[in-house]
C-alpha cells in the first residue's frame, strides 16, 4: 500500500470513529506531515484520496473539514407535471403564509427571507438614516417612472457580473422583484395566454398568472439541472405559448443552477418558436461559487429576455426595491409600472445607490454565500440527523432554501398543521404548483445562523413527518 | 342712507382707489367704530355688505381682508363627453410628464406633488431616520400582505373624520394610492368591462383601465359640483357598466367637492344598477373647509364602495404609502395587491403609525389647509393679473390644482413645448381624457409657498398663452 493510501485510511478511521466529528476542521497538511514523517505531497495526496470518498472537503484557505453530511441523500423526483395548461389555484394557501408578520413566537421556516443581521448591511441602514432626515424633494416626491438615476446606473455595473451589459437606460426600478415579474407578465402576454413555467415554481408568479386570467403550463424540473428541455420542445410544439417563465439560477425552491448549455439552449428553443423569456434572477448573486453564474439574458441577442431581479433576497426584503431589463417590452412594461404603483419610493433607491457606490455590496454578498454555504451544510447535517430516512432532499448550489419531499400521499398541510402548534412554520409544497402538486413536500429556510432554537425547530419537523409517516404504516 | 351703508361705502371707496390693495387686512371692527363713532354692531354690518358685495373676506380670528381676487373669473365648461366607452390613449403624453424627475431647472407646475418644506413634517421625518437604523425582521423583512397593525389602526380613526367607522380588519395598506386603485379596478372588473369616469378624469386611473384592456365612459362633470348624475343614470340605462371611479372631494383636477346630497343619489345609483364605486379620496384630507367632507363610502351600507386614498398628497408621496377600504371585495383585492407588489414597505409604515399616533397629523393638515387655500387665493390673483382675460377657471374648494380652459382649438401641447425652453412645465388637459378631449385646457400646481420665481412662472405661461393666442386671430 502506498504511503498516501496508508495515511487516508489512518484519518478515514479516526474520522469514522468520531474522532472528528462532522463539520470539525482536520490536522493541517503540515501537523501532518510532522506527525507522520511524511512529505507535504504525501498529505496532499491522502486528503485528495480522501476527498474522493466523500470524507473530506475543502475550504478554500482554511483547510480541510468533515463534511457535514456524509451520506448525502436521494434527491427529489423530476416533476410529473399535467403536460397541459391549468387555471392556477392554491390562492387561499398562498394567502395564509403570506398573511403572518414576523413573530419572535413562531419560528417560520416557510418564509422566503433573507437573514438580516450581519454586520456588513450596517453601511446601508446610515445610509437610509441620514437620508431620511434630509427634507426635500428627491426624497419626498414622485422620482422619474424609470427610476433613480444613480441606482440605474449601479445596478448596470452590477449586471456585468453575469454577463450582460445592459446600460443603465435599459433598466426599469421596480417595487421588489415582485413587481418586476409582474409587469413583464402584463407586457409580453393577455388574459388567456400560455405560460409555460418551471414545476416546482415561485408562487408569486403563479398567483399572478391566476389573477391576470393566464394559464401555467408546468414543466418538469430536474433538481439538479433544472426544467426538462425535450418537455419544453414538445410543448412549444404542441401549445401556442406565449412567454417562459423561470429562475434557472438558484431556482426557488429547487436550489439547482441550470448549466449554461441549457440557459443556450433553451434561448434557442425560446427564438425558433418565437416566444419571450421571462428570467427570475432574485437569487442569482447568492450561488455558492465565484464568479457567479451567467443569465440566460446574457445571452439574448433580441431582446426577447426580461430579466427581473431585487436587493430582497440579497439586502433585505423591506427595502422593496428591485429592478427589470426588459429588452424590447420596455415600453410595455413601463406602461404597466405606471399603472400599478407609480413611481418607486426614492428614498431606499438612494441609499441603495451609496451603498453599492461605497464598495459595501460585494463584501456583504461574499459574507452571505459563505454563511448560506455553511447554513446548507449545517441543514443538509440536520435533516440526516433528524428526518426519516425515506424523505429526499434538493442539494441547493446557492440561495438559502432547501426541498425535502415525503413519500407519495404524505399531507405537508396536516403536517404544517401540526407544526404550528408547536410555533414552527414550514412553507407547504402545493403553493409552488399552479395545479396544486407537490402536497407531499415542503420548503425550508436557512438563512439564518445555526442556533439551538433553529435546530430544535427543524427536529420538530423531522419529528412530526415521522410520527405522520407512521400512522400511514 | 343708513350708517353701516355710508360706512360700506367709504370702505369701498378705499379700496377702489387701491389704498387697500388685494390681501391686505382691513382695520378691525374697533377701530373703525372708534374712527367713525359708530357702534361696533354697524361697523359689522357695514362689513356684511361689503362682503356680500365680494369686497371683503373674513378670515376666522383674524378680521377682513380684500379678496385676492375681487372679479373671478368665468368657470370652464361642463365637459362634452363622447357618450360612449371608448379605449383609452394618451400613454406617451403621460410618459412625457412621469419621466421628468424633479430638477431645479424645471417649475413643474405640472405635477400633482405637495409642499414638502413645511416644519409639521419634521417629527415624521424623525421618526423615519430612528426607525431606519434599527436592524430587526420588524422593518427590514417582508411585513403581511394587509399592512402594519399599527397604521391600520390610525387609517381607521382617521377615516372617522369622513364618516366612515372602518375596523382596522378592514383596511389594506398599498404602495400608494396609485396600487391602490389598480388593485380596485382589477378586483371589480375583467378585460372588456366599461368603467365610467368623471371627466376630467386622474390619469393614472385611466391608464390601468387601458392596461387591463377596460373601456373607459366618460361623464360630463360640473365645474362645482362634479359628475352629471342624469348623464349617469342614462349611461347606467345604456350601457352594461362595471363600475364608477370618481374623485368626488376635492377633484382632480376640477377641485371641486361633490355636494354630500349628490353623493347620497350617486350611491343611490349604483345600488339601483348593482354596479361598483371605486372612489379615490386621496384629496379629500385637503378640502379648505373643517370638518371635512363626507365620502361616499360613509354612506355605503353593502360594501359596494372602494375607498382608496393615500398620504401622497397630505403628506409626502415619496413615501408610497396609501390604503384601501375594499368592502366586500376585500379577498380579491388582496390578491391584485400580492400579485402587484406583494406587501408595502413597513419603515415607511411604521414611521406614519408614530406620526399619526403622537399627534403630529392634525397640526400638519391644517398648516397644509391654510397654506394652499392662500396658494389658491395667490393663484386665482395671478392669473387674473397675467392670463388673457378669454381664459375659464375653476375654483378649487381644496387640494392644490387649478384647471383653466382656452377657448376652443387651443393647442396646450404646443403651449407645453413652448414652456419648456423657458423651463416651466404645466399638465396638458388631454392626458385627463381617456377620448383626448381638454387640449385645450391646462393644470397648475400652488402647492409651493407663494414665491417671485413661480409668479414668474405663472407669468410666463399666462404670456405664452397669450402669444399662441394671438397668432390664431
Amino acid at each position: 500500500m502506498t504511503r498516501y493510501r496508508l495515511l487516508a485510511d489512518a484519518l478515514s478511521a479516526r474520522i469514522e470513529q468520531g474522532l472528528y466529528r462532522p463539520g470539525d476542521r482536520l490536522p493541517s497538511v503540515r501537523a501532518l506531515s510532522l506527525e507522520h514523517g511524511v512529505s507535504l505531497s504525501t498529505v496532499q495526496q491522502a486528503y485528495r484520496h480522501l476527498e474522493d470518498q466523500g470524507l473530506a472537503v475543502p475550504r478554500p484557505k482554511s483547510g480541510y473539514f468533515v463534511p457535514m453530511t456524509r451520506r448525502a441523500p436521494a434527491l427529489p423526483n423530476v416533476s410529473r407535471t399535467p403536460q397541459r395548461p391549468v387555471e392556477v389555484s392554491q390562492w387561499d394557501q398562498v394567502l395564509e403564509q403570506i398573511s403572518n408578520a414576523p413573530s419572535p413566537d413562531l419560528i417560520q421556516l416557510g418564509r422566503g427571507r433573507p437573514d438580516i443581521s450581519g454586520p456588513t448591511l450596517k453601511p446601508l441602514l446610515r445610509s437610509l438614516s441620514r437620508l431620511s432626515r434630509r427634507q426635500d424633494v428627491s426624497t419626498l416626491t414622485y422620482g422619474s417612472i424609470h427610476g433613480d438615476p444613480a441606482l440605474r446606473e449601479q445596478v448596470s455595473r452590477l449586471m456585468l457580473d453575469s454577463g450582460c451589459h445592459i446600460p443603465a437606460d435599459d433598466i426599469i426600478i421596480t417595487t421588489g422583484c415582485h413587481e418586476a415579474l409582474s409587469a413583464a407578465i402584463r407586457a409580453v402576454c393577455e388574459p388567456g395566454d400560455i405560460v409555460a413555467v418551471d414545476s416546482p415554481s415561485f408562487h408569486g408568479v403563479m398567483q399572478a398568472l391566476k389573477g391576470f386570467g393566464m394559464k401555467a403550463l408546468e414543466l418538469p424540473s430536474d433538481p439538479l439541472t433544472g426544467i426538462s428541455l425535450s418537455a419544453l420542445e414538445l410543448a412549444l410544439e404542441q401549445w401556442p405559448i406565449k412567454a417562459i417563465q423561470l429562475t434557472p439560477t438558484c431556482n426557488n425552491p429547487l436550489g439547482y443552477i441550470m448549466p449554461e448549455a441549457s440557459k443556450r439552449a433553451l434561448l434557442s428553443l425560446a427564438q425558433r418558436y418565437d416566444v419571450a423569456i421571462i428570467e427570475d434572477d432574485v437569487y442569482g448573486e447568492l450561488a455558492y461559487h465565484y464568479p457567479r453564474p451567467r443569465t440566460i439574458k446574457s445571452f439574448d441577442e433580441d431582446g426577447r429576455v426580461l430579466l427581473c431581479s431585487s436587493f430582497s433576497k440579497t439586502l433585505a426584503p423591506g427595502l422593496r426595491i428591485g429592478w427589470i431589463a426588459p429588452g424590447r417590452y420596455r415600453d410595455r412594461v413601463l406602461h404597466m409600472k405606471y399603472m400599478g404603483t407609480g413611481s418607486t419610493a426614492q428614498l431606499p433607491q438612494m441609499a441603495l445607490a451609496e451603498f453599492i457606490a461605497g464598495g459595501h455590496y460585494e463584501p456583504h454578498l461574499r459574507r452571505m454565500r459563505a454563511q448560506y454555504q455553511r447554513g446548507r451544510d449545517m441543514m443538509l447535517e440536520w435533516i440526516a440527523r433528524y428526518f426519516p430516512t425515506t424523505v429526499k432532499v434538493s442539494q441547493p448550489q446557492g440561495s438559502f432554501m432547501i426541498w425535502v419531499e415525503m413519500p407519495d400521499g404524505f399531507d405537508s398541510h396536516r403536517l404544517n398543521r401540526e407544526l404550528q402548534q408547536h410555533g414552527v412554520q414550514i412553507a407547504t409544497g402545493s403553493i409552488f404548483s399552479a395545479s396544486g402538486k407537490f402536497r407531499n413536500c415542503l420548503r425550508m429556510n436557512y438563512a439564518a445562523k445555526p442556533s439551538a432554537q433553529v435546530e430544535n425547530a427543524v427536529r420538530r419537523v423531522g419529528e412530526t413527518i415521522a410520527s405522520l409517516l407512521a400512522e400511514h404504516d
